[in-house]
């Protein structure tokens, strides 16, 4: 079992990454069940697959209350953290509760912003299933859900008591939600680690065959990068902004084509690939690293080129990120893969790159 | 003018308790201010005795942008919070903004609540105009919203930026409200200060009057504690819980009922009575005090006796507060007027006193 520490001031916690672990989950659970019951948020085909075993190792004496919500982006919204909302409290759950959330990023982001706010903050443990929730938004405690306008646009910093990484369960997980978990992989490698962004290459074949070691190494890698990240930065004032990178359009990209077309991973490949291009043509890099990257998400399934919209409906999407502030946006911006900087960018000028 | 520190670590501020003053206004605003928009919540009331005077005060270059939400206690949802995220989110607010939360403990629940999650977090000052957000909701950072199943259920612990009171403004609260606000100022006589509940009996003639001065000493009083006990305890892990006193039966009360027939201060004063009553039966008071609390309390012109029902319902409402666990429920038990403590007790025992 490999063991990663978030060092978040006030609220520190750990992230284990190992193959399923019926002793390890039943005693994770055991340090933060403060009464005899677990509230488990997850969605129905989850519940399907791995209530049995979920259900299996509990800590003794401990009773599950299963609440599930739809699968997809469109049910990531203040309507269905009001329905969880009402259920635990129709179920008894008190400000001592612990919310188990089960699932990929859309479970994990909805479930730690209901325990983020039922009773203003009950606890929270979080189980990605997906590997973009494993690389990214299990960690760092973003919760949060998207309005008519954007996406993640209402939400709290809010930090689990732990994230428990079970790689395996990635078994069950549709190939191109692994290749968008894919994307925000390759990000990382692209803001601070060329070393790994090489890994990658070298080992894409294994990746795609879900090699378990190199998985788990790749895994591993990433929390650690965000780890360190977040520990540094919590609430995003400054250094946890690199992680944007390839995000500005990413998230202008879901907005115009209304959050279900296109997934996340998707959008982020795109983005990254734009970000790329528009490093150096406004000559931050002296390099055009774009085809490397694209080589690398083609390799991973990913699509690279970005749906036509115009650029006046680009600007308006980018202009309502959350990182824009009035008519300018903070742009992540390559200086060569491994390497970043945050640059305030007027949107109606970056948009002319598209 | 004057002023009061609350202590809360990492994000103090202050409380000031004038008559309206342009001057003071505007400076507090632009300490705050980091682009040239305010962001205002209200409602349609306040907006039509107020806007000319709010815009009136507003700092050079700064412009206003109203957000109206409906009145009254049954707006306090989420489908509320949402609207006004996507006002927000339409007229460019970004992390940067500021809001100005205008009215009564609704509004102050609600803005704070919205600026709480909106992008995660922007900054806000409340600024109370009813008599029971003056004293309670506007200070100590609880903000929230209700659920069908109960009040406050949803919400977030978020310190304004500043709290700013303009005495004045209580001329134009309906006398029911002045009332309402008066329960929650007999509260904190009971639960620490028996010197203040003895004022209040020798001055409620000035206070149902409006005496600016003898209300602003009130106001300031109340402040004071609040602060020093949220100060103290701001995630009520302990003290902060004695500002439940009254609240138990309160919450059950507007449960029962809907929300919108008895109001907050009229359940409250309800929910005192009966905690002096049990208090005494149960042994913890030697003298019933309830006699004189109820004199208090109609001199304010504030109800005693709490509706009619069950006491199985009692019994359930109780057991979805905040403050239950399984089927207990952390009381709040008068030892004499000043004096209080917090003792588990069983929902199905305690409603035996109804």
């Amino acid at each position: 079992m490999q063991k990663l520490h978030v060092p978040i001031k006030g609220a520190p916690y750990s992230i284990t990454i190992n193959t399923w672990d019926d002793k390890h989950l039943a005693s994770t659970l055991s340090a933060h069940i403060k009464d005899d019951r677990l509230f488990i948020i997850t969605n129905p085909k989850l519940k399907r697959l791995y209530a049995k075993r979920l259900e299996k190792a509990l800590p003794k004496g401990v009773t599950l209350c299963w609440l599930s919500m739809p699968e997809g982006e469109k049910y990531k919204t203040l309507a269905t953290c009001e329905k969880l909302h009402v259920a635990l409290s129709k179920n008894g759950a008190s400000r001592q509760s612990l919310i188990l959330a089960f699932g990929g990023g859309v479970v994990g982001d909805v479930a730690g912003f209901v325990a983020a706010t039922y009773m203003r903050g009950i606890a929270c443990i979080q189980m990605p299933t997906s590997l973009l929730a494993m690389v990214d938004s299990s960690v760092g405690g973003k919760t949060g859900v998207d309005l008519p306008t954007g996406k993640n646009l209402v939400g709290a910093f809010f930090q689990p008591k732990a994230v428990i990484i079970f790689t395996d369960v990635l078994k069950t997980l549709p190939a191109r939600e692994l290749h968008c978990g894919l994307a925000e992989v390759i990000k990382y490698g692209c803001i601070c680690d060329k070393p790994f962004f090489k890994f990658l290459e070298a080992h894409a074949q294994q990746i795609l065959a879900g090699d378990p070691k190199v998985i788990a190494s790749v895994i591993l890698r990433c929390c650690a990068i965000k780890a360190q990240v977040v520990g540094a930065d919590e609430k995003e004032t400054g250094l946890r902004a690199i992680l944007n990178f390839g995000h500005t359009l990413g998230h202008a990209i879901e907005s115009l084509t209304g959050f279900d077309q296109i997934k996340h991973g998707e959008a982020i490949a795109m983005g990254m690939v734009f970000a790329a291009k528009l490093s150096h043509n406004l000559g931050f890099s002296s390099v055009d690293e774009s085809p490397e990257i694209m080589r690398l998400l083609k390799a991973f399934k990913l699509p690279t080129a970005w749906p036509k919209y115009t650029a006046s409906a680009y600007a308006s999407a980018m202009s309502k990120d959350k990182k824009a502030t009035g008519q300018s946006v903070k742009f992540v911006l390559l200086k060569k893969i491994g390497r970043v900087t945050i640059v305030p960018l007027l949107t109606k000028e970056l948009v002319k790159c598209l």
